[in-house]
């Protein structure tokens, strides 16, 4: 049975990809900076620091995993577009991909982003549009995709790269956009929004984590775009989120002015997911936010998370 | 007075560079892995293994400086091409900006590559050449560049970047190719090489180092080509070392086949060197090799180096 190393593993997307993980047949191995208070039982914890060189090796070594799954990294909402500590996980997943190499490891997928492309091209195609990324956070996932790629073809290390989109889900953080007008709503605030124009790519966080699992578990190289493929207007999941909730009234759409630089269209061609990793997900946008809405609604009656 | 700090202070490009430094109006301070044998009096020598984070934060934080100039990376002739070290002195690079800049350092210089670029180009121009580096080594410095770049840019570091093209010198490592040429003609050894018709621009590391110590001075930012602008061809070269050492016989010209993609071409643009940093070499070639000759003809002798 193959060894699979997890990062992030306690992270909004990592949490749906060690669940989908523990119902792969793998022995499963998770890194985290503090174990989480009910951990699964069938899943292998290392506690680390991946910002420190001797906790890599300790882990790689203790792991001794055929795969690795590297979706750890700095993740603050809002911060982290612009953060010096993107220098910092540029860095830590260099030294984390050469020391599980090096180990013995045959196989890495790690998480990038649609913050590489070029945001001045309506859809984004993996092989052809460029790529321009216009943030710090951009540059660095985009550097690292640079390196990983080289550092894999020179040593025969079999990479991929997913390139998350937009999405959404059961406990977001609720500075983040959907979770945002959802915990709003739910407490009676006026909820301001942009004119929400915006065509985007959103996928639920579960389905994220498939997309992952499945580029993993494939051999399927270089750069997928991890999304759903379907194109919705900002408006529409402002929409559907108010009228599953009821509230309306508190919507104050067109409120606040677009951000500079944020792009009209932003899709993702999902024909390398669909197609060569053979992963669909498994929710209509609908259900996804019927769940999320759901998630929220729980939570503020005080059920345990 | 200005504080600068200097790494790879013992390398072929360092030495010089250290040289070029102890006659500018700053205090230098010098990283080496190991103090040389007879230091520099006028120069603070930091003791350091970049690789280690520690190190690059007691050092950081020892010399205080105002200037970096970082030239440290692992060179050994051939095998820095492909080695998995490019991955570590990325990480060790990114690391060693953020402390210096975070410590209050204002302007850094990098060393970069002519390997950075697509090599099909017959003459290479920062601003328009397209940056396909074919080699491990030349897409971990062209990954580097772009990461700092940003992150100057969000940050507010001046930034320089000197791409180093071909250079040669006394004391250079033998194995590489003008120094190779030269000992094994002065020893008498039968010496083949490729037919030699490959256009190259060729700088004397002195000019090199002087280069990059006056991009550090200046405050021009982004990438700068180190070179002469001056063409030669590779025979040209052999050809006057022999005719200095007098061993025209022991050449085999055409003897050794060409690498597989070696480009006939790799020239370099030096508008920017010249005219916007303001530096010019400050030898010939024939100047340049009848030194570099020189040197090894008294290290023949017995001499001390």
């Amino acid at each position: 049975v193959k060894r699979v190393l997890l990062s992030g593993a306690t992270g909004f997307v990592g949490r749906c990809a060690l669940e989908r993980l523990r119902h792969a047949e793998v022995e499963l191995h998770a890194v985290c900076r503090k174990r989480p208070k009910n951990p699964a039982p069938d899943v292998v914890w290392h506690e680390a620091d991946l910002l420190n060189r001797q906790d890599i090796a300790r882990v790689v070594e203790a792991a001794g995993a055929d795969e690795l799954l590297h979706l750890a990294w700095y993740a603050e909402p809002g911060a982290f577009w612009t953060s010096a500590h993107n220098m910092d996980w540029v860095a830590s997943s260099l030294l984390l991909v050469r020391a599980f190499h090096e180990r013995g490891g045959r196989r890495v997928v790690v998480s990038g982003t649609c913050a590489e492309y070029e945001w001045s091209q309506p859809t984004c195609v993996e092989s052809a549009t460029p790529l321009v990324p216009a943030t710090l956070y951009g540059v660095a996932k985009d550097a690292l995709r640079r390196i990983l790629e080289a550092y894999a073809k020179q040593f025969g290390l079999s990479f991929g790269w997913g390139r998350i989109f937009f999405l959404y889900g059961p406990a977001e953080d609720p500075r983040r956009f959907v979770s945002s007008v959802i915990s709003n709503l739910l407490v009676g605030r006026r909820t301001p929004t942009t004119a929400g124009t915006q065509l985007r790519d959103f996928m639920h966080v579960d389905d994220v984590a498939g997309g992952l699992v499945a580029l993993l578990r494939s051999e399927v190289t270089g750069a997928v775009n991890i999304a759903s493929g379907e194109a919705v207007r900002l408006k529409q999941v402002v929409d559907a989120v108010a009228t599953r909730i009821g509230r309306h009234d508190l919507l104050d759409i067109g409120a606040l002015p677009l951000r500079p630089n944020d792009p009209e269209v932003l899709l993702a061609d999902v024909a390398r997911l669909q197609l060569e990793v053979g992963f669909r997900p498994t929710r209509t946008l609908s259900q996804g936010l019927n769940e999320t809405v759901a998630w929220w609604e729980t939570r503020q009656l005080g059920d345990p998370r």
